[in-house]
């Protein structure tokens, strides 16, 4: 038999595959067949984590194969979608067809778990890099996903958790910091990063939030994106971020906080809307994960940032962007 | 605005991707909505197309746009489903981003508006190579596809077209042959395949497949793939295999036209079994496309070959395995 074939057997003995429900075929079969019914609407998003773009060859895989699927469900969650089903395209090196596998499939199937996805199917080939790709199904009641287009000016503008933590972490990771003691903590969001899937369908659900987009390449690049797609701008009040906390052992790196929440990547926070009538059913906390206003929608195309003081400059997105050469 | 933004525009400039009828939601949000409605079964592959693996960095760029897409396409024409949206996830190096993409996108729109999809949507990202990640959808009537699992001892075997062709004009590529004059046709196979899409969906609703596959990592490979999901064996007999046809003024390489159709990839011929009393309903052609008889399934669970002279030896899947190194 052949050795893909195998790989892919594997796969779907370490992640969960059964089929069932809607699934009526699953991984090993040409194309995944589905029986979708009743009253939903389906999500679909597909995300690639690249080998030398999205995380380095020194990332341990266990967190790659977690990461790579948080990544992937965090879109499922910034609609407010429940995720489902997902596809997993696995291209990789036969040097790490071992135990990098078998330790990244445990990462995967921990989110798989966690995030309540089954795999539905996929694919192996031999790459020089590690390339994956993840396609996630989810679904949510019909006319309920929240876009990216619905911010109307003076809506108040939002984030959930803080920001500039993953950012911090890689920083840490890349400075060979990350396993001294007492950062372990300090890791958690760049290593093994959560996707606000409550908070998202609590969102949705409640019509609390008129848009929604999550914060994978730094707030100040998803503003950006949202503001565009909504046709609006946006002001907002710097000392009202929830920033990364420094620890004072760790302030010698230099390193400002604020820069960090503004243009970080990878925290996998939801950044939303909410019209000011709906405002006082938005609590601080959702299960344990604060909600915090920061600005407001503004009807001029411009995005602003607003100081301590007063004072107004332009906020410009340096966010994550593939195709910049970052300074 | 960010570099990656505009990349996405651009593709859903150049590639059909207006939103509609299922597709609420398309490109450009964090994931897309489809309303699916109605006595359908929905059906999903996911494809991955990689450079310096499926395709080298000599290759047309229109002919890689459309060969993505044709062979991820491929998958749905193998359960005899139609085609209906796609997902494109595009990883490619700076120098790539102007002409290069323009033509690579020229030739997926064209095999886009050839096979009925509308992209619904995907991703840009930059990588030091060009590596392409399709999901493709597609609906058959409820129960109606047809899956690898189907096939029953005494069930004939059937290919669709002419075997070995894709291989062939792979061979003449490596050896700079395809520009001569006269080969032009002989090229089209292996640059612009065509997945059996009415020949699918004809042998799904007519009920005449027991059990299908496309061929696309070589017979030999992709029948043991439907062997093993089937739970059974198969008799070939190796002179009844349409194979590539080899001009006279070509044969001084040396290539044999029966290796060529046993285990040459890319061909996205369909694979399938037909019970012996629906067989009178198997025409010789359909629209065309030549399907023809080539063998018996077994229930001893071995592949095997039978020669001009009834002589029987054992057909080992010798075609395309990504983790094989090949002889």
């Amino acid at each position: 038999m052949a050795r893909e074939r195998s790989l892919v057997k594997q796969v779907g003995q370490k992640v969960p595959s059964r089929v069932g429900g809607e699934l009526r075929v699953g991984i090993g079969d040409d194309a995944a067949v589905l029986r979708l019914r009743g009253a939903n609407d389906w999500v679909i998003s597909t995300d690639a984590f690249l080998e030398g773009v999205h995380f380095l060859a020194a990332h341990p895989p266990r967190m790659v194969g977690y990461k790579a699927l948080a990544r992937a469900t965090s879109d499922i969650a910034a609609v407010g979608a429940l995720p489902r089903y997902f596809f997993l395209n696995l291209a990789l090196p036969s040097s790490r067809a071992g135990q990098w596998l078998d330790e990244f499939l445990r990462g995967m199937a921990q989110a798989a778990v966690r995030f309540g996805l089954v795999l539905a199917g996929g694919d192996t080939t031999k790459h020089q890099l590690i390339a994956l790709n993840l396609t996630v199904l989810g679904e949510v009641k019909v006319g309920r996903a929240v876009l990216r287009s619905g911010a109307r000016s003076g809506d108040w503008i939002a984030v959930s958790g803080r920001l500039g933590e993953a950012e911090f972490g890689l920083r840490l990771f890349q400075r060979g910091l990350h396993k001294k003691s007492g950062v372990r903590k300090l890791m958690q969001k760049h290593l093994q990063p959560e996707p606000r899937l409550a908070v998202g369908q609590w969102l949705a659900s409640s019509g609390v939030a008129s848009a929604m987009t999550d914060i994978s390449d730094g707030l100040s690049t998803d503003l950006a994106h949202l503001c565009e797609a909504s046709e609006v701008g946006a002001r907002i009040w710097a000392e009202k971020i929830p920033v990364v906390s420094i620890p004072a052992g760790l302030r010698r790196l230099g390193i400002d906080p604020l820069r960090l929440a503004l243009d970080g990547g990878d925290d996998y926070e939801l950044l939303f809307t909410v019209p000011r009538r709906r405002a006082p059913r938005l609590p601080k906390k959702f299960r344990g994960v604060p909600l915090t206003i920061i600005g407001e929608v503004s009807r001029e195309k411009t995005l602003n940032l607003v100081d301590a003081r007063g004072r107004t400059k332009p906020l410009r997105p340096h966010g994550w962007d593939p195709f910049r050469k970052r300074s």
